[in-house]
């Protein structure tokens, strides 16, 4: 089972702290561009995967998706979204993405953002979302991207001309990552970007596009922290379809 | 037109002395993934864009290709190979691959070696190729890993451990980057694995593998400094189908 950090009491209170999770979607400055590569959301079956708050179940309930189906492993979240961003047509179950059980050829659009670097058989995660997906469906999705991951030691240098690097090693060292963030002891899973993308096409998808987000000029400009995302990828977005 | 630094006196020098060139294709520890990666040569037409020494067009004849033509804007390269790797079946012509005029339809392969990062037009060179190969024709490449070549003074660091680290930065900022490699001033053209990859869907190729190459253990064993390129990734191995 894949491990259940968002209930850590810790975890929690900090993560219910971070600017997506107050401000939602909007907050996430990655959203813009994840939110182009999705289809029109009207009269689809959607499936969220580590669907958190369920910020996007609702705003897809609201785009006139058909039924909204938001997974998540951690209770305390799927309370708080059942609080906040429930709807008629939106349904949240608690799931282990690393043991899903989905109905066959069902959805439309399978949906997750920044769930999939936790799990450890992503291989079999992407068998079994084929296999939930109606042919011609979409597949859309946010992780961490493997330059982020990959660092034993993660953490910016400065350089003599105060210019931020990202120092990266172990890259093609696959498997678990071990991180403070928010709490001790948060597993992640990196793999090689080549790994992934290679997983989905090997689990009979079609890749249609991969972004390695980065922030535009307005984004720098109302939020000079995000600078930073210039250096190095943080987090990939890509789309494929059955 | 793209630099030509190959036929730099210095430049010639200095290429002719690595490993590469002078054990031709076995020398080259990405050899065996990259050709992993390629069909069976049989009867096969086959164009090799950048083909430097012919190493591979000779390979490729000997494998049983129909013909094979070796493209390069080196003219130092291209007599070489003519004097070295030719075969009734081979033919080397000099082509600008900014400039490629191929016909359409024609071809089973399209190879290319590390030399696609010198290339600005990407997309339009990835439209001149889609055209160039037959329906189910397969485009296998090597080219340099945009990790590789983002930063803007390339080179390893050593942490207090000892271990490699890879400093990163500018990876969103694409372009031109300069490099001192045999000769000074030799052009490069970064751009994000993203784009890249996008750049190929768009022409209408579909992706059936990427590898960011690293040693095995055997390869480390009988060449140690090959381990670093465990920290990070030099180069991909790219292979897509029309």
């Amino acid at each position: 089972m894949t491990q259940n950090i968002y209930d850590d009491p810790g975890f929690f209170q900090g993560y219910s702290q971070l600017n997506r999770s107050i401000g939602g979607l909007d907050a996430a400055p990655e959203w813009p561009a994840l939110k182009a590569m999705l289809p029109s959301m009207h009269d689809l079956q959607v499936v969220d995967l580590g669907c958190g708050y369920g910020w996007f179940c609702r705003w897809a309930s609201e785009q006139g998706a058909l039924d909204v189906l938001g997974l998540d492993v951690s209770e305390k979240m799927l309370q708080r979204a059942r609080d906040t961003t429930s709807a008629g047509n939106i349904h949240y179950e608690r799931a282990d993405l690393e043991q899903l059980d989905l109905p066959t050829c069902t959805y439309d659009l399978a949906y997750s953002s920044l769930a999939l670097h936790y799990i450890k058989d992503l291989a079999g995660l992407f068998a079994t979302l084929h296999a939930a997906l109606k042919p011609g469906a979409h597949f859309v999705f946010s992780i961490e991207h493997p330059i982020f991951m990959a660092p034993r030691n993660p953490g910016w240098l400065i350089d003599h001309e105060g210019r931020k690097r990202w120092p990266l090693d172990s890259y093609q060292m696959e498997g678990e990552r071990v991180t403070d963030w928010l709490a001790e002891g948060v597993i992640k899973q990196h793999r090689t970007m080549g790994t992934l993308l290679n997983a989905l096409i090997d689990a009979g998808f079609s890749l249609r596009q991969v972004n390695e987000w980065g922030p535009s000029d307005a984004q720098v400009a109302a939020q000079p922290a995000l600078a930073e995302e210039r250096e190095r990828p943080m987090m990939m977005l890509v789309a494929v379809q059955r």
